[in-house]
């Protein structure tokens, strides 16, 4: 390819607005084009990128028995209301009418759409397990799209989904796909990435887990240890907490006036905050219920982790209620129907607490569980704090770090396929639902991630095995007929070889030519200047370590496989 | 691939409503699902033919310089509001709006988001000509899709966008579109294809070829010479006509009373139909004009060549005007502003005609045109009949036959880039508007034409480069201990022999077997039974001839090779 019709342009200039070092890149050196909010245009150069991406999935999903499918974009409503979610998802899904007045849906993920390929078509235990995929354009109404390709309203993605008898065979296969997207992820020279418990969200389901990739401009929180490979994404990030012991003192009413939170009580009674025991209140609308959650005075409430509980959406409150004694909550049995109490697991043997006493102006010291108070069972329903103790290892301490997600997976269970009505006979003839998983990775946000990993100062440094040409072919003066024969020669020579050359054949500095392969991210630079072809030597320059080579031109191709195999 | 685990399902029932058989052949063979209204999925075989006509396409177009990007679906209003089209294209536009109100569209085609794309980035003559394409989802909200993947919503498309710096270059390149075109075709293993040139419709430019599949099924009309290569689309075909000879006789006004029509006026005075001139009423509702279309009388008026030489739409009207005289209208000079008078060319020196007195209840007979009245210019305005002669070679017969559209090419010529605006200088220095091609295949279309030219009674017949798989390998009794280690040696044999293998492992009879194999249309069966392997012996047949050969077991990799290749 020759870079003089190369549709696309590299520039200096900064964009406005810009914050991902990946859209930075991706914009100066001609590989996306926005159109609008969260919308871009892939240019040549990211294409490529792009197409290899997708080969690499294409042939771990192949691998584990993935049969490729193409799923629709355009969908009816009705098909969205089998599963429930034509009402369940807000407006990040976009809704339309057709000629006649139809509503329709643009594919955001595609359940629905995978059962109904193969519902009625499979029928007997006997055809599971499989697993369908597409490499698909979705569309999603992103309230905030960001950072370039990272957070986008249109992009291709993968998304697979894989149906078995039971959850056994679903945890098996759930299993072979994790380690699959470890191979993608490899594949596509990720370095660092870890896969995180997460919550499955609008997807339905219990167990999912996110990739991450562990970068400062990711959006998400994710917690990892620093001493065994634990990881889970903050919504569900569990630890080990720090109990203090100490001998059970005399329970003690204590008048505490106006102190209400947390921090008045402790500087009050002079005690640190994980010796309190603090209730926050929340609301059901579903269920019209209020709800106190109870928990170690230095913690947060995890309210993924109480809504995941509750199985209901929680809204935090300033409670009303004429049963609740607001600012003087202490832990006890209330009565009421429309009162829902939770104890958090810090409070388990919590002994020698301050504690609301449910009536005002007073709180109780050395308030012991057990022995004051028994609650029915203890829940996890908190916020994982730095520096608390690994649950895994039993040993490390938990750090929070930031990370892309560039790609989840999901055990969905049953729900779409008893909302939707599929079902298989089993052993006995009798009728089955089938367990169901789901896997997805979003092509565009990879390529922008592998950006984000692997750049410097002069602009982005692919992975060979994806780069959208491995070698940059940059001629200095071509009107000098040695150099513009010998190049051609070598351009030729490296094509034939099976090579993806980008040829530099403008009539433009030195400068220019290095700055634009340097920028674009081309792994090697093969440079034919006059001096050195007085030597008959050519130069070669390695992107990612700057190293500089001269060989002889018969060496060229032998040292440039080396270098690629490397 | 083990047919056991192939999702999708092969039935014998024919689906009620079906009229194509592709629709027929796709659906009953586990190809294609309906989702709603022209809207499909693919199941995995479907999915394996097209990825193979998209490489096709692919390697096609790179031959030709072409350069693969990604346009969105989803564009903003701005964009199409830039080329006017945002209000001139109606209702087959899919429109919605994001959570912000932004007025959206679904990408239908995209001109104005290719000149978008290269906009700003291309900025001298010398960057030209180039042309970028991709292989992408549309979306049509057509008002009637049907048969199957003939007409649908939704669709892969290859579209291109070539650009150039004057008209010369532009033809250049067009010509060798076309000729990509025909090589990807026949690469796709169709026969019966020719270009035929074309009405732009909404595209703009005036040069438009389509490339149409001769099929009964065809939705659309074409025009072929019977002796040379000439074909022309209905909507723009022209012919050479026939001229009746005669001696000029007298100029004779006659009484013909409520004789208004052709038909009655030929009965009354006893001559053919196309002895006379007759006038077609049309209004323009944009210019608020008349138009007076005249043509002889065995003759039809071609509206879209009326439309194209008005440059505006026209519809037929049953005429109103003081100065119009409806039923008796003649060849004259209509002084009035708001009526156009257009003389269609198979007027061109004809004489004796009869034709309206402008006077009721008159006609004149024996008119001449020079000799009785000289419009301004002939225009060809007429619609080709069956049996006219070629105007090409001058010598066939046309006739009419039906064909599917399976791509089409257009030269643009500067709409876009003026409309959005898109400059880059030329030779010396001046701005000037980049002319532009478009070209377009549908790829799903183009799946379901094959299986039109190439099915029989049993089902599909795959052109050999194409098929989902290359061989169904069938052992019969499977519980047979000598045919299933046979079965398992041959699979992997041809597997890794780089063949595509459907491999039937089902405890089904033969019959099912074969009849599976025929509707799915795999080219090649390999049979292995108890009976032939008693002989060491494996039966192949050909799908498409029928033809059975019975070769020694390790003969079979050389047989095939060469069935193959053939």
């Amino acid at each position: 390819m020759k870079i003089s019709k190369l549709v696309g342009e590299r520039t200096k200039e900064i964009p406005s607005g810009v914050v991902a070092k990946s859209h930075e890149y991706l914009l100066r050196a001609g590989y996306i084009k926005q159109v609008c909010n969260g919308v871009f245009s892939l240019l040549p150069p990211a294409y490529r990128v792009q197409a290899k991406l997708e080969k690499i999935i294409r042939e771990e999903m192949d691998k584990i028995g993935g049969q490729e499918v193409l799923l629709p974009v355009l969908m009816p409503k009705e098909l969205w209301e089998e599963s429930g979610r034509y009402t369940s998802i807000g407006s990040e899904m976009f809704r339309l009418k057709d000629r006649a007045e139809h509503d329709m849906v643009l594919g955001m993920t595609h359940e629905e759409a995978a059962v109904h390929l193969v519902k009625n078509t499979i029928k007997s235990y006997d055809q599971l397990p499989f697993m369908i995929y597409q490499i698909q354009t979705k569309l999603r109404d992103e309230p905030r799209s960001r950072a370039g390709l990272i957070r986008v309203r249109e992009f291709i993605m993968k998304d697979a989904y894989s149906f078995h008898k039971d959850k056994n065979d679903l945890e098996n296969y759930y299993n072979k796909v994790k380690e699959a997207y470890f191979k993608i992820y490899k594949r596509m020279g990720m370095k660092n990435v870890v896969s995180v418990k997460s919550d499955s969200g609008m997807m339905g389901g219990k167990i999912a887990d996110e990739f991450m990739l562990i970068t400062d401009i990711g959006e998400d929180s994710l917690v990892v240890c620093d001493s065994c490979d634990y990881s889970a994404n903050m919504e569900v990030a569990e630890s080990i907490l720090d109990v203090y012991e100490s001998q059970e003192g005399q329970y003690e009413l204590v008048n505490t006036g106006e102190s209400k939170t947390i921090e008045d009580v402790c500087k009050l009674l002079n005690v640190k905050p994980e010796q309190t025991c603090k209730a926050v209140c929340y609301y059901l609308s579903k269920s019209k219920k209020y709800v106190i959650a109870f928990i170690r005075g230095d913690l947060e409430v995890n309210e993924i982790k109480l809504r995941n509980l509750l199985k209901e959406e929680v809204v935090a409150i300033s409670v009303d209620h004429p049963k609740i004694v607001a600012g003087y909550i202490g832990p006890k049995d209330f009565k009421e129907d429309d009162i829902i109490t939770i104890y958090d697991i810090s409070l388990k043997g919590a002994k020698n607490l301050v504690v609301g006493a449910n009536a005002k102006p007073y709180h109780i010291k050395n308030f012991s569980f057990i022995r004051d108070y028994t609650p029915k069972s203890f829940e996890d329903i908190s916020k994982v704090k730095e520096g608390q103790i690994c649950k895994k290892c039993g040993k490390g301490h938990l750090k929070t770090v930031r990370g892309i997600e560039i790609g989840n997976i999901f055990q969905l269970g049953t729900k779409y396929t008893e909302s939707m009505n599929m079902t298989v006979h089993n052993e006995n003839g009798e009728e089955i639902y089938p367990i169901m998983g789901c896997y997805g990775i979003g092509v565009g946000r990879c390529l922008a991630s592998i950006v984000e990993e692997s750049c410097d100062e002069k602009g982005i440094i692919w992975p060979i095995q994806i780069a959208p040409w491995q070698i940059y072919l940059s001629p200095l003066r071509l009107d000098d007929e040695n150099v513009y024969k010998t190049s051609e020669e070598i351009n030729q020579l490296l094509e034939t070889s099976g090579y993806e050359v980008l040829y530099d054949d403008r009539n433009v500095t030195a400068g220019i030519k290095f700055a634009d392969s340097e920028l674009m991210g081309i792994p090697l630079r093969v440079v034919i200047s006059p001096r050195s072809l007085q030597n008959n030597e050519i130069e070669i320059v390695v992107r990612k370590s700057g190293e500089k080579i001269m060989c002889k031109k018969d060496e060229l191709l032998t040292i440039i496989k080396n270098l690629i195999k490397e």
